[in-house]
């Protein structure tokens, strides 16, 4: 009781253009605020990053629900997990089909199976079955991931290509002392079909623990998974380290031993928070007593005093 | 280099039935035998643990490739990872029909694609693409596996069914100090369809790290998954812990903190082993410098001398 509520979004971490950078930030504001409206009315972290991940996933902007990227054959598959620390109880859906909003979903395997996780056109009818929507293929499909993926699918044999990695996150702590944790994501352009990346692999993608905190990643997703980076920065905070202290360490032996990069969102059990990445780039905001703040570039943080809404 | 090569493998953690348990030493003796031949002949804790994991596969007595349980909708869907200690990687494949053994397919994942983990259609498409043989439906389902599935749909409501978790694993150090794991299963009977447990989940089913040691899990799937069980065990033995004190320490705290049971077999990066679990039982066998160990009961170490084949 009398925690002060913080919550933590970000937009992916890789080499974000200008351009797209710049266009990112105002959906990092939309979603840190809509997640945190609801942990200053009293709400709980899960409904906070469940609702922060869905505004980033209805933002065609971010590679996750409406806007993800397409797979080899052309169509989306999607990953989400969101995960309580209170009691460990995590829901992840891998390579489903026509959901909007995967994270929601995820939200269903956790509160309505004795499952963690669940895969393919098995989610997918027990997705119908919850009568949870399932749009036409189509509507998931945005102009600029067609765009992309033709792109990468023309030049893919001259090694021209971009790897796009914009997995969208959320971790919050909700004046209960409650953490959580949620990721989303369409993972990464042309992947082979059936491919399933960090994000809904528990302890990789994300983790929560309310004994030390939690984390959401993104990046590389076969390095996260091979260095289960999101629980590694836990172990790191148990053992002493600051959230920050924390992520660069993980975050730097990610990179030394499987040469892969990303970033990280992390909030400690006691509201500690911090964003890092190895990554050119990562778009990420975060709202803590009063004040947002956001970034993009290494060492960038505005700050903007918002009205607390009582 | 020079490091004296070891193996171990189990056929699952659960409250195992008189006739079934005795009936398992056989393939449990077959299946270590098969891989720790790879080590002596100077093979890679890599190829060991495959073969190994296949023996087990093959052999009907166990709930994975051949023999596995039944879904809900009566067929089989098959888990399997394999991790390389050197590289840290990792091939992976969930919800997969069809297949006989699926931690080859799983190797082939690691070895083909530049991927993780690949799960339902997408998986099997590409195991079609790499000549990898698809087994009619019927063929990896036993009767044992159907009369349980059909007992299970027939008691459900009264709480009688028994919950099998027989999952099959290996963890193994070569005579290069390189150490792997494997984990393989189908599940339990009459999950959901799509729904994943443990078995392919980097850090819960199975981790190797030279720098540490492996390890392959087997029990309750969901619970394992919430404490990243594999992960854990090899954080503890980071932290000085044996073996032995690591996996009862993690065995027991996913015991108090989600109330699920498992066992587990671990090696370190020096060769030291133990098979541990909190289930009524676990069928485990291991060979190291000339004798093969086996138990099913807790406490229960035989140990049979075996001549070294050179």
């Amino acid at each position: 009781m009398g925690t002060k509520p913080v919550l933590v979004v970000h937009g992916g971490a890789w080499a974000i253009p200008d351009e797209f950078g710049e266009r990112s930030i105002p959906g990092i504001k939309n979603a840190v605020k809509s997640g945190f409206a609801v942990l200053e009315m009293g709400g709980s972290s899960m409904k906070a990053v469940e609702i922060a991940v869905r505004a980033l996933e209805d933002d065609t902007m971010f590679d996750a629900g409406h806007g993800a990227v397409l797979n080899a054959d052309g169509y989306v598959e999607l990953d989400a997990i969101i995960m309580n620390g209170k009691t460990l109880a995590a829901g992840a859906v891998s390579c489903i089909r026509n959901i909007s909003n995967p994270v929601t979903f995820a939200c269903s395997v956790l509160e309505k199976t004795p499952y963690v996780m669940l895969t393919g056109m098995g989610a997918n009818q027990f997705a119908e079955k919850l009568g949870i929507p399932q749009v036409p293929v189509e509507e998931l499909v945005t102009d600029h991931a067609k765009a992309e993926w033709e792109q990468y699918r023309k030049y893919k044999q001259t090694g021209a290509q971009k790897k796009v990695h914009d997995t969208v996150g959320a971790v919050a702590i909700d004046c209960e002392g409650n953490v959580a944790c949620a990721t989303s994501t369409g993972g990464i352009t042309n992947k082979m079909v059936g491919r399933v990346g960090d994000t809904p692999v528990i302890g990789s993608g994300g983790y929560a623990d309310n004994l030390v905190g939690a984390v959401s990643a993104t990046g590389h997703g076969e390095s996260i998974m091979k260095v289960t980076l999101a629980r590694l920065i836990l172990f790191h905070m148990e053992q002493g380290k600051t959230p920050e202290e924390a992520a660069d360490s993980a975050l730097h032996y990610m990179e030394k031993r499987v040469h892969g990069r990303g970033g990280v969102i992390v909030i400690s059990k006691t509201g500690e928070w911090t964003a890092r990445f190895t990554t050119k780039r990562m778009a990420w905001g975060a709202i803590k007593e009063g004040v947002l703040m956001y970034g993009l570039n290494p060492g960038e943080i505005i700050q903007e005093i918002i009205k607390p809404s009582k």
